[in-house]
């Protein structure tokens, strides 16, 4: 059984009808049952697609593989502690957002749809473009008008067409949702198909520790791609009994835009835009907001924010270590950094990077 | 039995005392002997270490290692044929100089040096700057003065010491063995043990291909270490009797710079100076260019030229197909093109995507 079910007001809707939010308003989730068995994925090929049974594509012709995945679980020297950090910057396009959309953009071939639109001026737009053009499906990413040249090329790199917004980050995506209507909204942050892509994360990590669950996973948060397919990834293979506890889930917000943060130290259910907007860079009303918060409170998790000072030195950290992350991949490493500080002498910790400096 | 043979004059050097090139001024070769167990191999992680004792380090402790290599084996639609392409693309620093960096660096480390010269402006300054920083070990890379600021960011964001030379490429190649004269130079065309990391590139083939040799190699050529390295690991699975043959190496080089195509066309064992440096960008003077013309008449190869025109046709048609490479990538797969149309119905033909963009 499978379907769209919206976590606000309950109503559900065929996955087999484009959709990408409920009538209400509020994102959806996708209500799915992986099967999963442990012996047929060992010979399989080092994608994401070796979880073939867990991802909710019906017929093997519709996917559209990049040949992404299975990233390596890099063993990262931190103030003189090793880590576990998913090398999630070697990607195909270059970051974790690959997992999403092989995963969505398979969905959109398997509708028949052959037009689609984002608004994303970063990975997100870089990862559907490339998979579209894969599928060839036409693909328009809308980025506000302010965005540099040098993004602008990459993602004309894997062959998308721009359509450039005046105003806001907001304005943009609000004219992408009104394309939309037209076309199919291929968006990572409200589309539940782009987290069943992203959920590989838990598989993956799972799966490279021998079948463990780390004590804590550690990951950035802007619009929770990654954390909330994590925490969706590990209770599934909870629920199929693979493992028996889900990780805590540690996010990490920039000081200059931590909404989450805030709402989650002063024990709020969602945002509070009064006090977020006058932050606002990045993403200042995350869609899916009160999930993450939900998601980090029943982990028994935590948020910490971290300086673009902080920031800096920990892109310096690893760019002696010889990696070359991209800033929000250094401000995970930098919260990583002060998380081992505290954690446990005998804690399993581990983290990401998210994507590599473009 | 592991020394320092010179392919010129026949002297032979002990390899545990630093040394770039013969006292006849030739480019050294490697004799070693690799073992080599397909059983043990199967169950390794995927990288280029899982052939870990084709790869002449002695100890262990000694590997500088990103968790790099078994890049997947794409299938690529070429003008309605599928074609397999390696995806070098997807290495730690963008390039398949990551293959030779990790072994050279590991040998480097093994030696006991700490402080290096190398002169590249591009994939092979990234990837010897990472495994540098990432065994602590001091880098210096020499770069003509005229390098554009975005070369110099990316190979500054490995953690490089740059120095930029006045002049032209090969002043600031001479101002490097110069520097090298105190310290060592970690060349990626002078050092044979880079070669014996780019070697793996046969060895992944081979074993994805399920230990079959293609009938052709596709591979671009500037300096060749890719295509030497490709043909030092063939000819090594054929020693041991794993391959029975060696595949024809399909060489290409720009229209513009193309000394070894002439010289091949031409009949001629080595490059004609006079001809070639009149057209002289990227590598007018391959210092490996003798070995190059021996490697792919040996193997029945051939050479293609590709122009510019081609180069920017075979991009956008990449682009399309999803993939975002670099202009040397897509002047191989503008030469694969041209080699699809002449190629056998049932040839298989393995090529590869050198780096991404940058």
């Amino acid at each position: 059984m499978e379907r769209f079910t919206c976590p606000k007001c309950g109503t559900q809707y065929p996955t087999d009808i484009p959709r990408w939010r409920c009538e209400c308003g509020a994102p959806l989730d996708l209500e799915f049952e992986p099967t999963f068995n442990r012996e047929d994925i060992a010979g399989r090929d080092p994608t994401i697609w070796r979880y073939r049974e867990a991802i909710p594509i019906r017929d093997d012709r519709n996917i559209v593989s990049l040949d992404e995945g299975f990233t390596p679980l890099l063993e990262v020297d931190l103030e003189g502690r090793r880590v576990l950090v998913k090398g999630d910057h070697q990607f195909p396009t270059g970051s974790f957002k690959d997992r999403g959309a092989s995963v969505l953009v398979s969905k959109i071939k398997e509708l028949g749809i052959t037009d689609v639109v984002e608004d994303s001026s970063g990975n997100a737009g870089c990862a559907i473009t490339a998979y579209c053009s894969k599928a060839g499906i036409r693909c328009t990413i809308y980025v506000p008008e302010g965005t540099s040249q040098g993004k602008l090329e990459t993602i004309e790199g894997y062959g998308a067409n721009l359509v450039k917004v005046p105003g806001t980050r907001e304005d943009t995506a609000e004219e992408a949702m009104r394309a939309a209507e037209k076309t199919y909204y291929a968006s990572h942050v409200w589309n539940p198909f782009f987290h069943h892509g992203t959920k590989t994360f838990a598989y993956e990590v799972c799966e490279q520790l021998g079948w463990r669950t780390p004590d804590s996973l550690v990951l950035p948060v802007g619009n929770g791609t990654l954390l909330l397919g994590a925490y969706i990834g590990f209770r599934e293979l909870k629920a199929v009994e693979i493992v028996d506890k889900i990780p805590r889930l540690i996010a990490i917000q920039a000081r200059a835009c931590a909404p989450l943060y805030h709402a989650f130290k002063e024990n709020l259910g969602e945002i509070d835009r009064k006090k977020t907007i006058a932050e606002g860079i990045a993403v200042a009303e995350p869609v899916r907001g009160t999930q993450i918060l939900e998601a980090v409170r029943a982990t028994g998790g935590d948020f910490y924010i971290v300086s673009d000072e902080e920031i800096r030195t920990s892109r310096e950290k690893m760019k002696e270590e010889g990696f070359d992350i991209e800033p929000t991949a250094a401000a995970t490493t930098a919260g990583l950094t002060k998380h081992m500080k505290r954690a446990e002498h005998d804690e399993l910790v581990v983290s990401v990077f998210t994507g590599r400096r473009r």
